[in-house]
């Protein structure tokens, strides 16, 4: 498991893979939206990523209002990106396949 | 179902069966901060928050990191807070008796 930030060269490339993935602001994290059909189904969809987390052991800043779920990955420990989020995004990717 | 916005008073008197909770800035919605041993215990209470939240026909806009949730009740329709808002916030409260 990374314990370090991935440098600007590694964090493009990690984009790459990442299509729907954006850099936040300040660059210390990773974010994306989700819509889905109703409560119901972005619930579902939280609960599966509640499970990759705690798989992970890495978890998400998220929040979620009717269809809508917003997610953003960060490695607090250290301030920024790390191979633990891109990880994550990955996964959480592989769950809309 | 209440489809009105609740008064000024009716607000108050609601607030005092809720103790945990504040009106937010522009007086909109009502919300309340939970924090939990960690993310497991988080996620066990927000699963049952949308439970109640699909019981309830009504759902919260709220946020989540590790082991802390915070949850704000507005009636989007009406822009304000309605009886809708008050029950499913005594719901919750019950939760965690």
């Amino acid at each position: 498991m990374a314990d370090e930030l991935l440098n600007a060269s590694d964090l493009k490339e990690a984009l790459e893979n990442l299509p729907e993935w954006q850099l936040d602001e300040d660059k210390t994290g990773i974010q994306r939206e989700f819509t889905f059909a109703d409560f119901s189904q972005a619930f579902a969809f939280m609960t599966r990523v509640a499970m990759l987390a705690e798989k992970h052991d890495h978890h998400p800043e998220w929040q979620n209002s009717w269809d809508w779920v917003f997610i953003r990955l960060t490695t607090d420990d250290l301030g920024g990106v790390t191979e633990q989020d891109v990880d994550l995004a990955l996964a959480i990717d592989e769950l809309l396949d």
